[in-house]
């Protein structure tokens, strides 16, 4: 078995990593570190894991964390993340870092996104996207991964196919995305308290929300060309899912746009995808359907009234979006078949 | 007091209606009619009126509900109320209705997007479109109005102030909506089910919603120009609200904008206005501030990096998006102020 | 206009008042207090009264407060108020407070069930319980009401009758309840996030809870004997509503118990009440039905099989559990009709 | 592999056991019917399994279902398994029912609850209660497995322990319960719709509910005398989970009762069980910690004031309330460790 160990374990990402390698056949959990309630089984944190995961948390020292570990996933905050890495690195140890740190190639851009100075840029050559569909390369020989943004995951997986043969009008890209409220991590604060949040929808971060410039970044390396992207997220009363509705207008080279074409592009790029389901004509994504698993669900609508195309991408924004998208990567960067561990994790309704 | 007739007053339209003229000082419910429900107290089917509106529902007799009304207001499917309609205004009553029947002013539109033969249109020329904000001199004089959809409602409200001064592009509008379930109606229905709408969040109707044509319309009255737009809606899971997120540039004439500038336009439109409330800038429109009442807020922000403009708008869709802008219109129908009645209907938290 | 302060008025009780008398003919908020928000508006708090309720939240300095009011309603933990209520009495003005500090004749049960020293326990004699349904006459000339608890108006309304009459067993009180979310206040906590109380449902507080010595000295009271209660309140994913069950055993007096002649005795007892509305035989209470309003809603059943007799009631915890019920009895104070403000703060749907 | 087949896949009992049963690395789905949806695939219906579960629908032809099939579940209407189930026994295949058909030793009590008359009463002498963990040694050779209803499960597990010792006065059980959304079954019912049931809490079924004589036999036959149980079943507003919380009186028998002492003869009795969690004193059962899994979580607490005991027991209503309860009889069955393929069935958040 592949020893894993998880620092920042009692958030919801970490929460969620538990959840997906408890179920796995391959790897098995060592280390769970969390500050704030070391000494306490992780299961007193998450009852529901009573007799599944009894692990006693440990502090956050990352030397004893590494220890033994093939495998450590950081879910700190960013800003730690990039103090801390490099410590687990020096210890031999394989990452997947669920921050901001490590995720971008153009340090500047990280700097002037996070207004931070990051202490180890040197590192971020290296550093490979954890986003397999486009990186699944590279990620085998990966000793740090980033795990990617939720709202850019989506988002780049909605557009790569279009990016990439040059078939929009990269001026024109707008990104409308809905979050649930796991999103804002688990922490006490009124704005998320459920009197707070129940019955109510709102944008917020209309404009430099940070996931832009990670999404504008990664989709200029597909397109070949710098791209910027109108981004809005709103937040939703649900605890999981998120939903991105993808405006963007055909290039010129683009003929005869059809809803058929559209998904014709999507099914020949994403064949052989497992975790990337196109959804047949006429069935839209939905957050229902995704939620609890790693799928991403993608869909797709031409408007031949105002020539604009819709594009639809939906997953759970600790599915796909973070934990479980970390464990694909996982898998590849340990030579498993990529679905290991993961087939199972779906919940029903 | 002015005698009020609902027709269809079981729908939840219908039922928002009753809770709005249950609390106005001028007008006093006269006949509520149901299909389904006749016989029965309108108490009986929302047991929260009890003791408060005991009205015994009558079947649609259409000539028994006029008889004595001052108004009736139908809310009923469409292509029902354009037959109805006809014969309520015959017996010299004044008509909200609330089907999408009398809301064009082109007929062909209509019957376009609704697949249905219009019995009537010789109606549509003085029918008032019976959003106040704009056609309020209309409103005092008018015998039938045809009481606005909701998508249409909060996009006309804030698109309007641009359009008319010709400050945005018209080719590049695009509206992402969200609406509660009630919006689907009160239906036994499985996809509206609970355990199918609960934590589910997906678009619908992607191209070719109905409301896009009266979006339209009407948009293009405003401008002055024929204008096309691309819209989405999608469903969340609560029960009331609307929020629409508007994307658009601005057009060569808007020179230097800024959020600033946005809220400026706002500010100087709706100046005067009741229930179309323009936040303070930094403060986004959310669902939760407006549900049970008849007031949309405004909020708007400009994306300096991709020279979008964002316009943001929430309304309830059966408050402003329904039964209480029928209501408000219906104070400027009998000259009284047209926040009468209007004012304590919100809701705490 | 009869002046109103509220002191603590951005708490959810708080809001639910100022969201009361803005519907009220006869009452004008004149201060509104806050340690938290002073020199904000209420409406930069609460955004949904907007134009409605813009008044500036001054600081808790509660001879500033008191100028100028008829009335001032306290929305304050316990032990806070019973030091500020005697400040506010010796400044002429009529108090309503919504602690436990004044809601006990037996100063030493407070004590005990509170872990506090009363400050005031010479107060407690002439303080009105502010249930108008059983102390309507006391109302009238008090200079001090104590609001009843949430559970305890529950508790107290369904049982009262029998108990008055001696008609159940009172060694078998058994009271099962469940609250909405806003019954644990407005405040920043972990235990009350929407990830955390979404999907979730559990009981607490399940021995010892403050209310039930509450619960205990009224019923008492009513009975003219010692009454001990067994009691468990539960928390659920809403945010207002209560609804309690209660199982009790007719006593040996009480022969040939059907349900119609436990809806007898309701009918009998809450004869001309406004709201208590005791539901018709085969319609149960449900959270819904009094969502937003004063009314309580009652039912019952009795068991053959077992013996046992069912009561159930619901109201929103909000409402007759809090705030409604503090206007209900200032109408009392200040001889106006019971219901005056009270009829149109109700929800649609 | 072991194969088996559902008969009426699509409701939300059988969803959640192709759920279970994708998950077992021991059973292999054969045949799934569905009388609305033949010849779709499942996936079709629940979309969430597309790529995991892409199974057609077949129609309900019982024959053809039990071809093939080691095991055969039913997730029937009562009334038509009573027909079908003796036709698949007679194929040769093992069957789990989750109707009421075959839950009952005494068919004159079936009768009367169900308002039936029973086709094939023969079977019930040899059909095993499927709940393992009363009943574990004669599901390893049973044929035909009666599935428990779900609250009579939550019930069972939580009273078993005290009547099997006498500890408790027989004459005074009240089952208070709360039931989640999906346990009225996938249907198009207004009363089940999301306005309808969002932000509601009522009491149903609360004199003569079918499960009452389910408890009442089972225990009976765990006491060896005849009980009578007081049921009151609630829906609240979530999708999945059940509490129960259990008002008993200790017996003269059982003196010095003290929360601990609860505990104790809760973790004497299920020391040894996977699915059984009691709880450590202190942590009281909440569905958010067993949703989506097959635990039963167990509390406790002694009222000394009153001298009664509570106890709480929480499950997934469709969990171990209903189809992973099934998969974990089906284990028992066929010889597989009892928690083969449930042990990673479980949500994260």
């Amino acid at each position: 078995m592949i020893k894993v160990s998880i620092i920042g374990a009692t958030g919801y990402v970490g929460a969620e990593l538990v959840h997906g390698f408890c179920a796995h056949p391959e790897f098995e959990l060592l280390h769970l570190t969390s500050r704030s309630f070391a000494g306490q089984r992780f299961s007193d944190i998450y009852p529901v894991y009573r007799g599944i995961c009894d692990i006693v948390l440990s502090d956050d020292d990352i030397d004893a964390a590494a220890e033994g570990s093939d495998l450590v996933i950081t879910a700190l905050p960013h800003g730690v993340s990039s103090e801390k890495v490099p410590q687990i690195l020096a210890k031999g140890c394989k990452v997947i870092d669920h921050s901001g740190d490590f995720r971008y190639k153009n340090v500047e851009t990280y700097e002037a996104s996070y207004k931070l100075t990051h202490p180890a840029p040197e590192l971020l050559k290296d550093t490979v996207y954890g986003l397999p569909e486009l990186y699944r390369e590279e990620l085998k020989n990966a000793k740090l991964v980033a795990n990617p943004g939720c709202y850019p995951t989506c988002s780049i997986i909605a557009l790569a196919p279009f990016l990439e043969k040059g078939l929009i009008d990269t001026d024109s890209i707008i990104i409308d995305a809905i979050s649930g409220v796991s999103g804002a991590g688990r922490k006490a604060d009124l704005a998320y308290s459920f009197c707070e949040t129940d019955e109510a929808f709102k944008p917020y971060g209309v404009v430099g929300h940070r996931h832009t410039s990670e999404i504008e970044e990664k989709l200029s390396l597909v397109a070949g060309k710098d791209i910027k992207v109108t981004f809005t997220p709103h937040l939703a009363p649900f605890k999981r899912g998120m939903l991105a509705t993808i405006y963007v207008k055909p290039a010129d080279c683009y003929q005869d746009v059809t809803t058929a074409s559209l998904y014709g592009i999507y099914n020949e790029y994403y064949k052989g995808e497992t975790f990337v389901r196109v959804l047949p004509e006429g069935t839209l994504p939905d957050i229902k359907a995704v939620n609890g698993s790693n799928y991403i669900d993608l869909g797709a609508a031409y408007d031949p009234q105002t020539g604009m195309i819709k594009l639809f991408s939906a997953q759970d924004n600790l599915g796909k979006g973070a934990a479980l998208q970390a464990i694909q990567a996982a898998n590849c960067m340990f030579g498993l078949p990529e679905d290991s561990g993961l087939r199972s994790v779906v919940r029903g309704i």
